[in-house]
């Protein structure tokens, strides 16, 4: 699996404190650090504000079992790679962490399972079936490419959702990730879900 | 395939002419027909009144092939069969149309694929694999059963770019009759996609 | 002003159990009854179910102040009476509460400013400029009609905002009347945000 | 009336395009030019890709009409001046167009019935009124400043009704100077609609 941060609103914060002080028609302070103010709307519930800024996030080797999941959130863009229009003839798929664990002999008894099927698929391609009907047999381990974008606030909330615990292992995963990410790139905006699903410590900054 | 219209709002044209009158708190006419000002308002593209009345469907025996392009829709409420939750131990399948036209040998064909996936699956759950996990052999042919409640103008915009010829067989022979069955409950609604779609004749009514 | 319940999802408990019980596969119990569920998904914050009942509310005499507020929420329909197309030869207007507690003097004082607004109004109207730039002079306590449509998930969030006692009083009175009016129909549903903001004890039904 | 374009996503159109070849698995061919895909898309109707690039424009001095109609869209992110917290005992105001064109002596009573009624608020917020109460007496005409963050495309669905001739005329101008803005940074993605609504030719680039 691989996470792409593909755009990022820059001067994130900074956008959204100045659509913050609108309200109010307020301004900084002198020697104002950038992020206080996000930091106490956050806490004090007024997220709004975050929808100012945007993150654009490209997933590669995700299952369609975690697509499945993830658009299902409704207030994002998205481009996913299509069984319907590409060829996957040589599909690749997830092998889900259980099963590792479980030792070889059993990934090397799901490894047969996807070879199997992939042969049941170029069956049905071979036999005429255009892409969108072959796809029928393709299981969910198949990967996927998607492209998501969404506001500031939309991401908090997939995070509070899916980085929890009793999330599925593969989307939660994933999402930790995106977490760590985005984090990077506006601190005070995801500061409080950092340690709240990871533990890490306040950053100082 | 099944439908199952689960709830349309009462006396849905009469609701939205009204809230349409709210704007220019003008009055309907005495003997004035109900759908006369709908059937002008959906043709001058002002659709915003249309998002007064709702509908709720329930599909069963659809695909997840299908309900993955369903569940893009964005600005509906769904409610869909959990493969995390529910045991697939005998999972049903859609057969594509297209290895139905070729004849009793492909069915068969297909048919075999299928069980052999269902074993696959079977083998996991017996060797411990929790369903979440298990189901990663499961193939987009595997049905789901899944509730969807829109608004009359997004059903509107589901029926545009899903009845159209060029989407997949299954969503569109899904949404054709979904076309259908919403037609009954507000005719002035969903003529022109009628028309459009079907090719019937203007309802006179 | 005036709160008038246009339209409320039939039946609509059953329809969010079922929705729910989809998820699941799971069936009600024998002896069940209707609104256990949901009080068990409301407390748990699974409230995407509730988005499968509606409800339509018709306001009257509700300032412009007020409404600009209203259509702030983005997840519903609206149909408003429009200053551009309504003309306003005799408009009504909200008189705010701290001004009738100051007493008679102080409102015969604001009716004053209303009746000179009138006259500016009219003066604009009888040289000739249309509705939609006389109403330039129009002030916020001009009344509007306005209805509204939402599901219930949308209804309990604007009730968490707006009921709240940092809203401002006039949405705020709107909204707490609407509570108890939405409350009538699925008391599951609203049950626990009619303790919080009435204070009134838990409905047993 | 002032705008301001606060945020553009960066290289907006090749993230499109890059996010479209998503779908296909496709490459772009050497020699290729940013926005040839995009222009293909965006006549064809398939509008989804340009949710993936945003923009955040602030407005200064526009009225509050102008702005209760501008917050009716509802995909878009809002910050706006609040009346209940900001004094407006120096409240500026939007004259229309057509009193402007009426000359000066219709102009100079315009310019008085604002200063009645800015007496009138002056009044209310000396007998101690709350500004959330004073502002009752404010009229449409007083100017509000107000950012709003929107997605490509719904930026183009707000373009097409608002600059449209039968649009109000003050959202109309600035919606068609707002146009102009954002087409600078993605002249592919509203080349049409600037050939539409302000008859330019189609840029060569």
């Amino acid at each position: 699996m691989k996470i792409e941060v593909v755009a990022v609103t820059e001067n994130a914060e900074e956008i959204i404190e100045n659509a913050g002080r609108t309200c109010y028609q307020s301004e900084a302070k002198e020697g104002h650090k950038v992020g206080t103010l996000i930091k106490a709307l956050v806490k004090s519930g007024h997220h709004s504000v975050l929808e100012h800024a945007y993150a654009t996030v490209r997933y590669n080797g995700v299952s369609r079992a975690m697509t499945h999941q993830l658009v299902r959130h409704r207030l994002m863009a998205i481009s996913q790679q299509s069984q319907r229009y590409v060829n996957e003839a040589q599909f690749d798929y997830v092998v889900p962490d259980a099963i590792k664990e479980m030792g070889e002999t059993y990934i090397a008894d799901f490894d047969e399972h996807m070879m199997k099927i992939q042969g049941m698929y170029n069956y049905w391609k071979s036999v005429g079936l255009k892409n969108e009907d072959a796809r029928f047999v393709l299981p969910n381990a198949c990967t996927s490419e998607i492209v998501v974008s969404a506001n500031f606030r939309e991401w908090r909330h997939i995070f509070d959702v899916r980085c929890d615990k009793h999330a599925q292992w593969e989307i939660r995963r994933v999402m930790l990730e995106t977490l760590h990410a985005l984090n990077v790139f506006a601190p005070s905006v995801f500061e409080d879900l950092m340690i709240k699903f990871t533990g890490s410590q306040p950053i100082t900054h």
